[in-house]
């Protein structure tokens, strides 16, 4: 990586172990210059948790909260875990209101309230707010730390009351102009602001027209308007439509990793929580499950071959050729699974096309379904030529109604599921080769059985 | 852009062309002492193109390049459109190689290249490598309108040049801090620069240790900095570290789409240009490829089968069991595979930790292995009571190794691809499934041919 700070020589957590004990002051100091996300980095790679509360102990309150925040939510409580609530509090309060919120969330409940009882009103109902609403909407995304004009001020005291109010509000790039009853009528960029003339009124030069989200929004169709509005940060209102937060595109971009890694995840068969950091038992805990799920759907296709068990037995051949039935109808499925979560997930895909979209990936289905139906009547004839053009046509119509399963399935199980307001995404992989295994397998022997033995 | 002008008082179009029919030294003269944002201003104008063509023959070659710099890009290669080569080299000598790069790129190709032709070697070598910027590079990304000043300044004067012509720069949030050489020294947000006293040096308040990227850094590593450092916009350098662009997060949440979508499709085999828009055939094509390369593996995991014949025929059991021991390691090895792929994408696996991901993906291979082998050993001889606890030992072994041959192989392509400076997404379910498909179907009906028939 070539960004500035490559050229520091790297501290391992073994060495600021090391240091910890000969140099207290020195290793303060190292930590002290070091940036959060490395702070985070040097937490992660320490061998285990003891050592990892030692490191902590050495690292400044001020940006403390910074570094567990870039920590996976598991270590992060792990962490906070053996945190007083005093500690905890000298923690929160070095943080930005969203930040503190979503800290506190790591938090045993009961410590947490005792941390926020412990501090001052304004910041303790900015906060409360905050962890009122779901972790996953705009609201959770949101902080309060924002600048509010009324639209009668001139730019000159805009000016002078930004000087004095908004020192403290990090990547402050808008000012937002709300009416007497708070709610929100104007936009407009610290640029413009620059470049007035200090007695014009505020409200000829804000935007009216100009994006906003609700707190109740959830998270990824915040990110999608983001996306299409090209901004660097835009203002949350409630349902009577006062300004109550801001969110900034940094926190989008976090969002995005994470809706995406999770709906990656999900398609797999993958916990969203599933992560490099936590233990081998974990980690096996976590997707047993889901092999358990896949096991019981295999064996249902199992239990399909087995209806057949006299066929195969005459034929031997059948059981050689049937994997490849299923494996051709899963992936087509996958394909087309793959592309329908994505596009609903992007906005690409809304209840108005979704007929379009399932028409599509069913006719790509049977095109498909029809080509491969050729080529492998064409490479089971070749391979087993004492069984004729009977068993080449069995297979290719068997290719051709998995085919079709495969589109048809691949779509119609996450657009339901995006109907039911499920996340389709659930319908991972596991469940939609089930599908497919089991038409494949019931097909190609069926017919077999009617027409081959 | 940085240098400062005393106040003129603003000529309109009109007038200087008013101006050109009776006296051209004098006009010439006053062009000559406008900055070059006016300049574009007295240019954009212009009520057409042969008014602004007229106009354009009296700017001065010395400042006619960033002028046209300063323009859209339409208006640009419009006025570019009548200009001669020899016309072209002399706007492009007076410029800096990234503007003149920028230049050129609105001018035809060919002409395009019969200029760089023209220029003196390491003018041209120069201009070659900005020119060459990937499109999926920071070089690529970045955009060059940004607002740089001298560390010498005062806030005072850095506002007056700001107000006088950074009022075109979109979402500008930070100004950057550039020694005699144009290298990079600092970054000063806008809000910084609002709160300072107007007297203080510019040097004082910038920060000198901050996050940029280099012009060759790949977009999907731009996405990880902005991520990592939380920031709304960072600096682009160049080899010798000078200030060439700047990339701000709505660019990047762009990128993060992209770069998540193809790393999504990739893994499902999917060709990252399948879109919902296409028509069905051309979407059947594009899957056909990979459909066919499943084909392919899934033929090579049917020859496997084949090389049992005999087994199956005495004990069709093995063909009702074998596709659960083959969709287990194929649904273990997808979760380790998507978990290394995208730890890789999110720079969490890098490759100093790479063999830890790998110690314990297998790991968990082994532990699943080992409870599943014990679940399905019970099913099997539920099942198949006649065939004893002999098939429930070779149903366990089998699922043992298949499970840590998914968790071996789930990393180890992905990572050797990684190590290749292959996109490992590419080691796709396609791939990773032949493998645990070969694994399975062999370890099964291997160990009931030796232990059962």
């Amino acid at each position: 990586m070539s960004d500035t700070h490559s050229n520091r020589p790297l501290l391992g957590s073994d060495d600021a172990l090391q240091l910890a004990k000969w140099d207290e002051a020195r290793l303060r100091e190292i930590l002290g210059g070091m940036h959060v996300s490395e702070l985070a980095d040097l937490l992660l790679s320490c061998r285990n948790d003891d050592q990892r509360r030692l490191l902590v102990e050495y690292i400044p309150d001020e940006c403390l909260g910074e570094v567990l925040l870039e920590l996976p939510e598991g270590v992060q409580e792990e962490v906070l875990a053996v945190f007083e609530p005093q500690e905890i509090e000298d923690v929160v309060e070095h943080l930005d209101s969203d930040d503190a919120a979503d800290l506190l969330q790591a938090v045993d409940k009961e410590i947490a309230d005792e941390v926020i009882g412990r501090l001052d009103p304004s910041e303790r109902r900015d906060i409360a707010e905050l962890l009122s609403h779901d972790e996953e909407t705009a609201g959770g995304l949101m902080q309060s730390e924002l600048f509010k004009v009324r639209g009668s001020w001139p730019v000159e005291k805009v000016l002078q009351v930004l000087r004095r109010f908004g020192r403290e509000i990090e990547n402050l790039n808008y000012v937002y102009v709300v009416d007497d009853d708070d709610l929100l009528v104007g936009v407009l960029s610290l640029h413009t602001l620059l470049f007035a003339e200090p007695e014009v009124m505020i409200s000829l030069l804000a935007q009216t027209d100009f994006p906003r989200v609700m707190a109740g929004q959830d998270q990824e169709e915040v990110a999608r308007l983001f996306e299409k509005y090209d901004v660097l940060a835009m203002p949350v209102v409630n349902a009577s439509g006062e300004l109550v937060g801001r969110i900034t595109a940094d926190d989008v971009i976090d969002v995005m990793r994470e809706e995406a890694t999770e709906d990656m995840y999900r398609l797999a068969a993958l916990s969203d929580q599933d992560d490099l950091a936590e233990s081998v038992s974990t980690t096996a805990r976590r997707r047993g499950i889901w092999l358990a799920v896949n096991l019981l759907t295999a064996i249902a296709a199992s239990v399909v071959i087995s209806q057949f068990e006299a066929t195969i037995a005459q034929v031997v051949a059948l059981a050689v050729l049937m994997p490849i039935v299923a494996s051709m109808g899963g992936i087509a499925g996958t394909q087309t699974l793959t592309v329908i979560v994505r596009g609903i997930a992007l906005g690409r895909i809304t209840f108005a096309n979704a007929r379009r979209a399932l028409i599509k990936e069913v006719s790509v289905g049977l095109v498909s379904g029809g080509v491969f139906a050729v080529v492998m009547a064409t490479v089971a004839s070749l391979w087993f030529p004492e069984l004729g053009m009977r068993l080449g046509a069995i297979i290719a119509v068997a290719m051709m109604v998995n085919l079709f399963a495969a589109g048809l399935a691949g779509s119609v199980i996450p657009l339901t599921l995006q109907r039911l307001d499920i996340d389709p995404a659930l319908a991972s992989g596991t469940i939609l080769t089930t599908v497919t295994d089991v038409v494949g397998f019931f097909t190609f022997l069926g017919l077999a059985t009617i027409f081959l033995v």
